[in-house]
């Protein structure tokens, strides 16, 4: 019997953990599920004679060691950058390891040892990074394969409300973990290649800068760039593309509106402010404006923006509540964490909402002196509450990556990227078995660029 | 005879050593000059018979301890960070320190042991941190004797370029130290106080919230906002001030111009962009600009910045020569140094241009229920290209706070900001026998806010 110890129980290892409990019998395997919460870790397990469910903190030396050292597999859900401590033992131990996370310098630090100790510690391989990953290389091989040369490579994920579920006037709520949401764009400007051109945004026309994007069949959306487009360059073999960028989709008008709270500076995380347990909604934005002895909170702000009164941006910042004489309730904190928490009280999904996960590529390629390009999307929405799209699609590669190691399917050591077809083709095909699939459209075009 | 060892021979330093050797066989002092720079040590000691040059490295240990035993008092130029291992000598051998730069964290962990040691460590004894504290706590100290309750205080300085030397559209050019203009308002929010209500501004947005100034004789200036405004709320007796505001001057119009080079991203110093060494002005300012196979440079900036064709806007970035396909020509450099490369070519000084310093506050107080305002102001004009006011305003409140720590005048011991009336007042009269004086107006109103 081989052992998998499994690190956080939260909510996206709903998919994950049914999965591997789900082939326990069949594949005669025994999953602990530690978190630092019994009871999430017990409710996950739901009392599977191949399953234990354990008090885990990733903090206790001793308890991770005695743990890590009887499984066979490591898969953590930890926070990104918690792996470290566990990756370092999986290697003195001798033990795989599989994440969802990005791979940090220190990860990648341990790929030699790992090498020699014959392990593979499989990193970003959830949703996004993980299945844009899959797809992405999938894509770009198929077109390579049959003679075609890449010039130009785009790339969105958005995890967003789905349709059904979609009641407000930004057609957006928190999905997933919603500093992130209120934070992202930040920490250095954009980098983007496009035709052959270095690209760069500051922060704060990050949300100005979308380019339009419409799915058959799902309607529009608006991609805004991520921080990282070229860091793929390389793994991706796109060193002699032109284009390459990469982003965040949300339905159209989002951007514009949220790049209100960044002009504001209202998702500033870097500063206390001044009594913000005291303060109202209304406040809190007024802390961002002029001061007048007459003007109101919402005169000065459609002013500060630039907006007409009757712009729908305004609408949309009326229905969050941020004019409200509602109390933050919040010690000592930052703009971004009051904005949180303002936002959470409109945003947060209702027992009853689904999510929906889409991804999204744009390829184009030359063969022959014909440029073709080839978009290739996925829409996934969630069963429920427990099981959204976002458990499924961080979960299932997680999981069917981690079977595949047991079952000695995946041979490559190291700190990896699942780039390599091995890995991708029966990745892929397993997720299309459980409904996650791609529908790609080709048309030919004279240029890429516009 | 009292030994002076001064660290930094500098354009900012001329006034300074000019006063400290004037004053030498009067006072019976011998000065010792160190810089980096040999030659420049020697023509500014200029041979006289109290005065010593030497090349001199602040980081060779044994050098700096030699000289700091053999002097009374050091007085140091070096760039704020550099001060420190010459603070910790001056307090391990016993010697008084004076300087223009703000107290850093480690230069006021110094407090202690220099009071035990019987040593005055004065900082901020410069323009701006120097003459503001000192005109500013003059004044409100003026105000309370009368019985005066101080409930608004703003205060502005700026380093520009004199009238007669004001030749170019923006009305500006560097006085002082170029790195420091292009980075100003960056490193966190701008906080403020405004009728009791803390106001923050973001980076982006600190050059759009100016406020406009006049100055009998000098015309109109406006002002934006320094980081720091509430950062002397005690040291000048102010914690029930209503508003506190500190900002730099600008002519009319330089902010708003300047803000576009935020706007763009062109300010950013956090990362290096690709192939900067072969980019010409022109596509230095594109990368920041969305790619178009058609549209020029000229009308992208303007769309991006929803400028007018003929907003004078334009005219101001045209005659910087950023369109130019002039090459930038330097290697792997941020967009803050491409950005300074370009100003330089077209903001410098000839050689006989005159540099201007304004420095301006306003402090509205109350008695009896009469709501009273009184603007301080004052402007020095440079000499010439050497005797710049920058080295004037810099260089004279320095020296005359060393020269009365060597006469004992000055006996607070400890790490000082010049806020005593002791200090200033004696500091004042001497810097107004040299022509550097403030001219007040007063009159009552009915409101210090509107």
């Amino acid at each position: 019997m081989k052992h998998i110890f499994l690190i956080g129980a939260g909510r996206s290892a709903t998919t994950l953990i049914q999965y591997l409990l789900r082939h326990a019998i069949e594949c005669d395997w025994h999953l602990t599920v530690g978190d630092i919460s019994l009871a999430l870790a017990q409710r996950k397990v739901a009392g599977h004679e191949r399953g234990t469910a354990i008090a885990f903190d990733v903090n206790d030396a001793d308890q991770r060691r005695d743990l890590i050292a009887k499984a066979d597999i490591v898969v953590s859900m930890l926070p990104a950058h918690m792996h470290f401590d566990v990756a370092r033992e999986c290697v003195e131990l001798g033990k795989h390891l599989t994440t969802a996370s990005y791979i940090s310098k220190e990860m990648r630090s341990l790929h030699e040892a790992a090498i020699s100790k014959g392990l593979t510690l499989l990193n970003e391989i959830g949703l996004d990074p993980g299945i844009d990953h899959l797809s992405a290389m999938h894509l770009l091989d198929s077109i390579r394969a049959k003679g075609g040369h890449i010039e130009h490579f785009e790339s969105f994920c958005g995890g967003l409300v789905a349709p059904e579920s979609d009641d407000n006037p930004w057609n957006y709520k928190f999905t997933w973990n919603p500093r992130n949401v209120v934070l992202a764009g930040q920490g250095g400007a954009v980098k983007f290649l496009h035709n052959d051109r270095f690209k760069y945004i500051p922060y704060h026309k990050v949300f100005r800068r979308t380019e339009a994007i419409a799915i058959e069949g799902h309607g529009k959306f608006e991609g805004y760039a991520n921080r990282d487009s070229l860091s793929y360059r390389e793994a991706y073999g796109l060193l002699d593309a032109h284009t390459i960028y990469r982003g965040t989709l949300r339905r159209p008008g989002f951007s514009r509106a949220w790049n209100a709270f960044v002009e504001l500076g209202a998702t500033d995380d870097s500063y206390i402010m001044e009594g913000s347990e005291q303060m109202t909604h209304r406040d809190f934005i007024n802390s961002f404006l002029p001061y007048s002895i007459r003007d109101s909170v919402e005169l000065k702000v459609a002013h500060y923006l630039k907006l007409d009164q009757d712009d729908d941006l305004m609408t949309k910042l009326e229905w969050l509540g941020i004019f409200s004489n509602e109390k933050v309730g919040l010690k000592n904190a930052t703009p971004a964490q009051i904005l949180q928490s303002i936002l959470e009280k409109k945003w947060s999904m209702h027992a009853t909402d689904k999510d929906m996960i889409v991804m999204w590529h744009k390829v184009g390629h030359v063969i022959n002196g014909q440029k073709t390009v080839t978009e290739s999307s996925m829409v996934v929405i969630g069963d429920d509450e427990e099981n959204t799209a976002m458990a499924k699609t961080v979960g299932l590669p997680l999981a069917i990556a981690t079977r595949m190691i047991l079952e000695g399917r995946i041979t490559q050591r190291g700190v990896l990227l699942p780039v390599a077809a091995d890995i991708y083709l029966s990745v892929l095909s397993e997720l299309a078995i459980n409904g996650l699939s791609f529908t790609e459209k080709t048309y030919d075009v004279e240029e890429f660029n516009t």
